[in-house]
């Protein structure tokens, strides 16, 4: 999954910023060595991501603890279903509570809206994809969200993705020597994307041996004429605000992948419930 | 605003993640020294919040940018409204630019839905609240933008306030106890909060001294007749799913507050664009 | 205890800075492998404070020390008690003593000097906190140490608190507006203690609903006739200079707190050896 | 002075353990904009030191501030002296306050008890020095203060000098194989110091060629008799528990240096005084 | 160039590890205020890299410094060519001095190294390119250099580009299993590189539809049929112990790439002096 | 050898450049639970260095890893030689593979370079230095290598030792001066050592009283001039461009120490190679 500095990195944020000293309500009520145990439920329909996340807050903060999952990344859950079984420290899971069900819900937001739109495009050659617009700091997350939800990944960042838009135009002089100059200056391990508006943008792309353009905001016509004009020749992507309502019609247009920033933009969190079932205190 | 420092880690860390390489593109084809200008505006209607977080992003990349806002955070903007322009290095410009949009379109997100909720209470004694339900990293951003939507903050971690919930309690053995002990340990600055679900959970809080009576999930009715017995003894607080179309009925309850997990867990984005108007090569 | 992803952090920084380049008088002459064992005794008498903390810094020098303690926080200990045993590989614990020393010595200072403080105010119904006057990058054990001393603390900082002195008051335009103000903004969980100094002040501050009212540099008279202002309709802090001499006459004004910026920002460490008592070197 | 990257990360721990959400008093009540002007001023006897430090906090929180001080590292003051004049941004100013004063004080602390110690040895060739008893994170700091009240530094970790003591020489086989192993092994820029408690130790000490000879706790007529046989064939230091009093009969046994604990484990805050003068509100 | 938060941490890395505790020489010799001059000259013929970098140590150590270059990064120099000259305060030129030179001969004996390589391919259709095989934490500097030479990059890392090797193949069992798996994992603005060694494994890769072809340890008429094989329908890149006198022959086999580890791995640092011509004792 | 916590910054470093967002071509390929064993071998004859690292490296990445080193740091090896073989899960292991090869083979590359010079001097009483010119984040590192290719230590940097240059002459105002005030500012633990390049300026050290003499650029008459001159009282060391065929005679001069900055500055990576034998995919 994601690389465990990574994840350490990215947890240890979210706890110092919740508990920069300390979690003073469970540190003043709570014996130190009390146990607890929980489970953590669906209160929803949709698709699960993020139990590793969530294990490795409770980890953190208990490195004794046991957390049991019951499904995994990608399954299908609904209302009610038990998610996982987590037993420890009860003071280390009080202070973990949070964080985890911040993280495992928005994840699973992401991978259940991911798959309403991968359903709507059922049948079709075309993959649901995801865009920059993450959170700050939560990128590789709302990433693997949405692979858990069945949809793929647009480029990281800027580093590992050339996507050439106007201003890189106007700034090189034309689409041709924009794709020229992209050529000779990224790692040829990188494809060439270019944005395109209009049909005569797509001849120009295409004639400068860009690898996959862009179709942005086009309506459903001029999209349907320009995957023919590419004729697969290169990718086309299609963008801009897309609803789940119109992705399928998007999608017969023929292109080959459809970005949606919606996913992780306007993340609606995915309802999970953490009960504590039991609070032992310890024999010493 | 949000101290310089806390604001600059984040955008370091939002901007480290989204080009650990740098921008192969601009990088590519935008010579140094290039110029650009664009303008924020935006195609929605809502509240603005974020404003100086965006700043600050333009400036990290380009520390002489010169970025003029049209309105402040806070007030209410319409769609089409510029609201800010932004001009300086087109390196700097390309590379800050979802950045910056990233945390402006959250941050207004979360204000303009906060407006809405207290919209819906206009004329009732009732304060909308938020919650510790929101983004990893980025709390102290989630809680400014409630704030700028005309929300109040509740404790911003488990460092600065004290909420005695189920667990809690049976750890230390019945409310009264609970609170006594976290009276005894936890600085005289701060108020003591207890999370009770029913009427007799509520006369146990009072008589234990609690200030603040956090009322769980509790039906409109159960809700009335809690506000009744507390008689102002305490403050009373709303918690649990709260919905834009119930909230009215829960401020005629007579609750002091009401907390909305949904402004920060569920944020719909606020559409901003960010047009370059013209891109001049340096002259050298 | 200390949350320990905070604790190793500060342990952290200070090994770092006692040897950035290692121990190069250890590296030279002790050889990997060699194990010791040796005994921390008090040389005075007090109360101890930092087992733990001292424990953590040995750990990570040596994961696999074996730190035995004959005493808890909190205790009494008097000169020639044996504090702990610790036993593992006399490379770690070379390089973890003067480290493990520091931090101990210094809590333990907090906590014997909090002692003494409390023991002058035996039997009055007042407690005895610290301040904001701590080492940066301590504060947390520095209030930690407070605690085992039997004390209580003050808020940890700017952001959990709302103290309006001086300064606040002259901005708002007086006690009334500065109380309302904060009141409208800060979390409802966070109570409000106006700093006052004459008679004039107590009234006002009462007036505008003040929680807390810290009595500052105020003649044990003037004190007086606070507190009996009052009435017991807010907390009173005496606070300024607070000497051991003279701290139950000021206890015997019937205020309820009391503050003491020596406690942390003069402390005489409380003196703890750790002698070697064996190196063997190990056989491989 | 100390290196602006190691001061700012000092005081950036500091301000964000102080204040890791704002200040929510002052966000509260004083406006962006407003204006004030404070003057920091003795109220004891003693030397200074901390003044650029304490300049370089409210530096960081208000990159426009007037800092203009009236003395300079090392001076002596007296109760009643204005040290510097402050004025800037009030919010700026009311967050570093605490921060400057905690650092300057200690600083100022460590400098007036140093120059103490250097009183009491006027006249002979003998220097005060300091150890590695320090606050973990302040060591710099606390060194410099003691320079600056006209003391010396011992070795400012494990990695930048070599003393060998009691375990190192066991382990190594006697004081003669350890220094040689030791000279053998560390840059040859650092000399030997070994720890010697007997006239017998030495003369080992001697033979072996070490460069430095720590006379560790020895009674006044020892060291005198060790000082005579060393004669002058290498640098003695006198060390443990050295007090204000008996430091003038330890100098004059005729040895180089004498190390003081607790110029930096048991400092006295010097106590500095910030009064604001003014508060203006910002025209716009 | 590279981007200044990137930088900054590289710098201030070196500068840290440098002088954790300050330029003891200096501070002790060297007057605050006093002024130097220097000249930076290169004492060999070849290409330079890293002048915005050394720049940036002394800014970093004096932010008043005057630097002044006299050629640009990518220029041929010869020995005795003054490249730069710099003016400033005294004490943050000598701290900044052996950082400075340290990375800004590196990277000019990278470039001059890859200047070699490009000069012996002169005038045919084939790019030099470097590896991963670079110093931890100086990737991008290292990768800068190459392309100042006249290098082209390869990946920066695992993160943005596929490259299939033995165990990929083996663990997804085959060459045509392998391509289309990560077709579909990897974002499409990837292409998919396979690492083939036979002349078969050039016929699966192109099967498969690979974008490139690593031609791993082939002699020159094995890369020359393979080269024919491919007939242009993918890239081809030769890799493999490439030695400055063999290049030549490889790349007159047609591949359209050759990667050379040494550019990065055994650089031979570029040599340049700083002479300081004058220093002035400030007046005050 | 080196401190873990040091070490793990600089590895995670390394990883961190390396895969900002993971491994994508394993993530792909290879499933979870996949195990692989591989073997380090020797390429070339040298000393081997950086066993531990490499260890490390492998662990960071899978902390199960089973490494097992036929070598230690030191020893001589010999093309075809197995120095390691190493066993885990197949993901970690190839993750780490090339951050691990790159430390391994550059640190190895400096012993096998020590070596070299050192056999060069073999005999003659006089000892190989390394100097500051390391690669800036790896200075330990580097350092380490060299002694274990039979080498020793400079100074490490600014803070632990002190080297009176040119300018720092200047500004103190002559030899005499600038040793006296070393000598009476920096810690008495710290030998002062003078770079002279005539033999004037070697009279002048010799009075002023400095430890250590650097001679800098000298011919080898000078040289010898010079080494006669101390007559043993102090250290003599030669420096300066250094090559390998002339520093026998060098040392024939009776200098103590020879410092080589060739042995960090350009280093060639001693090849080693990382096969994998095996990948079995795991059971579940």
């Amino acid at each position: 999954m994601i690389d465990r500095f990574h994840l350490d990195k990215v947890i240890a944020l979210a706890l110092e910023e919740d508990m920069p000293l300390g979690d003073i309500t469970t540190d003043s009520l709570v014996l130190p060595g009390t146990r607890a145990r929980g489970v953590l439920a669906a209160k929803a329909d949709g698709v699960l991501a993020g139990l590793d996340v969530a294990r490795r807050v409770f980890e953190i903060m208990d490195p004794g603890v046991d957390f049991h999952p019951f499904f995994r990344d990608g399954d299908r859950i609904h209302r009610g279903d038990r998610i996982a079984r987590v037993e420890g420290d009860a003071r280390g899971l009080l202070r973990a509570e949070r964080t985890a069900l911040n993280l495992l819900q928005r994840m699973s937001g992401i991978a259940s809206r991911t798959a309403q739109y991968v359903h709507q495009v059922h049948g079709l050659p075309v993959r649901i994809l995801d865009t920059r617009k993450t959170v700050p700091g939560l990128r590789l997350l709302d990433k693997y969200a949405v692979r858990a939800g069945g949809g793929g990944n647009h480029r990281f960042g800027l580093s590992d993705g050339v996507l050439i838009k106007d201003n890189h135009i106007v700034a090189a002089g034309g689409i041709g020597p924009a794709v020229a100059r992209a050529r000779d200056r990224v790692p040829h391990t990188i494809r060439i994307e270019v944005e395109v508006e209009t049909l005569e943008q797509v001849r120009e792309a295409l004639d400068s041996g860009a690898d996959i353009l862009l179709l942005d905001n086009m309506d459903l016509e001029t999209m349907q004429a320009a995957v023919a004009l590419v004729g697969g020749r290169a990718l086309t992507e299609a963008s801009g605000n897309m609803s789940l309502a119109g992705v399928r019609a998007v999608a017969e247009t023929g292109v080959d992948l459809i970005s949606v920033g919606e996913l992780t933009h306007s993340v609606k969190a995915f309802d999970v419930s953490l009960r504590f079932q039991a609070l032992d205190s310890a024999p010493g």
